[in-house]
Order: structure tokens, then C-alpha cells, then sequence
């Protein structure tokens, strides 16, 4: 981005307490992005915004991201179908996160492996980590990838 | 850190759908945490943490976090009180983001400007992104910083 749209971060407490977007991107220029369902406030995914996708984001109500594997913009359900129409975006107190509500299209799904939510799986608490902590699945897939990305 | 207590990650399938946990720090050793009250849902912070922090949690079942600001362990609440009870955490599909549903000790707030959640301010959809972009307070101050931290 050789331009950014954003105001810029210059006081502590205008940043943290004013009224006027003053993002701040990490310095791979990204910042994360937290996405619930707006209606069950289930978290769904974390994606990746650069400068262009929160813009992209603000101004057409459905959410776009920056793709770290493909180095590219990333319109959320471009194949899938799953579009996340955008009924709500936050930024918390730094500015350097932001947070989707949104409502999603398609079969209703966001995880590419199948299931509602990219965070399906619960880690084992309570004893040291280690190589054995263990992952339980918490919920069914929703659907088969083959039939949506015509892979697994 | 010399020495990861994890399993790492080696086949994407495994990874993806496995029920071992394989964390997957950034480039910069941290991984982003995001935080929501167990019982209502609400998405209160987004926090960082390294393979040492995230050990702590799942052996302590309170939440420690990695300051980015000061460079060092942060175990939240650890001055405000407002300690984080774990009472699940998640992992997403790649590994690479951690989802902890806490229970808030203290006066229940998370926010250090005095908000119950971070998110507290949404941000105007609909129209170009500019410098011009505004944000709309959507909760009450719950409590005054001053009395937690000393100073606002």
C-alpha cells in the first residue's frame, strides 16, 4: 500500500478512548481479525486484514481478508459460497484488532475442513503440556468439502 | 525458548483434523488468543501468547498472556484482579490460534480503559474508508481505572 486510507495513531488516549478509526496494522501489516456468527456470538475464524481488506470491508458490508499462504486478497467464500455478510465490525481498545459479527452464506459453514466453526476442536487442561496434550472434537461436520472445493 | 514442550506439526491432515495439539507460532513466537466470557459469549480481548504462555494456561487453567509492550510473561489480572478462569480453551483448524472461554474474576471486567469488553467501540460501515471513519461507543464504563491501576 503505498497510501493509506486511515487516520493515523498519534495520542495514547485518542486511540484508546476517541471515536474516529485510527487502525494499527502489525509490522507485516496485518492485523487479526476475530469472526463470530451475529446471531449465536459463536467465534467462528481468525483471519488476516491489510489496510486494503479492512477499506474493502468497511465499505461493501461483506468481509475480506489477506491471504498469508497466497499473498493475495482473500474475499471470504469467493469459492465456498460462504460470503459473511458484515452486521457488525469493533475495534478494541489499541486498534490493532478488529471484530466481525456476521451473518454467513452459502451452506452457513466457515472451516474449510467441514465444520461450522474453525475452532472445533477443545485442548485437554489441567496437566503439564506437552507432545501428548490432547484435542477433542466438539462438534459434527457440517458439511464435505469435496463438494464444495471438489478436494478434501 | 530452547526447548518446546509441543508436538510439532509435520502432516497437514494431522494437523487439521488430528487430536494431538500441534501449536503454530508466528514468526515472532506468538500466537493470538481470543478471549470470550463462558457464559455469555462476548468476545472480550484478543491477547498473545508464546509456547511458554500458552503452557502455563493449560497446566494453570488461568489465562497468561505474552506482553508484546513490555516484553514479558503477563499473567492477566495479576494487578487489576481480574484474573481469567479457563474454563475451555480451543484451537482452530490450522493450529495457529487459540480460543479460551473464561469466567472473569475481580469486578468481571476485562478492559483496561474500563469497558467490559475491548470491543467496545463499532465501527461505521457502508460508506469509503477514510480518515473520517467513526467509531460508535457501545457499552457502559463499568469501573474506573484509576481505582484498579492507579492512574487512568
Amino acid at each position: 500500500m503505498t497510501e493509506t486510507p486511515f487516520a493515523p495513531q498519534t495520542d495514547k488516549t485518542e486511540t484508546e478512548k476517541g471515536t474516529t478509526l485510527r487502525p494499527k496494522f502489525g509490522a507485516d501489516g496485518l492485523m487479526p481479525a476475530i469472526v463470530t456468527d451475529a446471531d449465536s456470538g459463536e467465534v467462528l475464524m481468525l483471519g488476516y486484514m491489510n489496510e486494503g481488506a479492512l477499506a474493502r470491508t468497511i465499505e461493501e458490508g461483506e468481509a475480506w481478508y489477506w491471504s498469508r499462504s497466497r499473498q493475495e486478497y482473500w474475499k471470504k467464500g469467493a469459492t465456498s459460497g460462504q460470503i459473511q455478510q458484515v452486521v457488525e465490525m469493533r475495534t478494541d481498545c489499541d486498534q490493532d484488532a478488529i471484530l466481525l459479527k456476521v451473518r454467513v452464506a452459502g451452506n452457513g459453514a466457515t472451516c474449510h475442513v467441514g465444520y461450522r466453526s474453525c475452532f472445533y476442536r477443545a485442548v485437554e487442561l489441567g496437566s503439564p503440556a506437552s507432545a501428548e496434550t490432547k484435542l477433542s472434537i466438539t462438534q459434527d461436520r457440517v458439511y464435505d468439502p469435496k463438494e464444495v472445493y471438489g478436494k478434501d
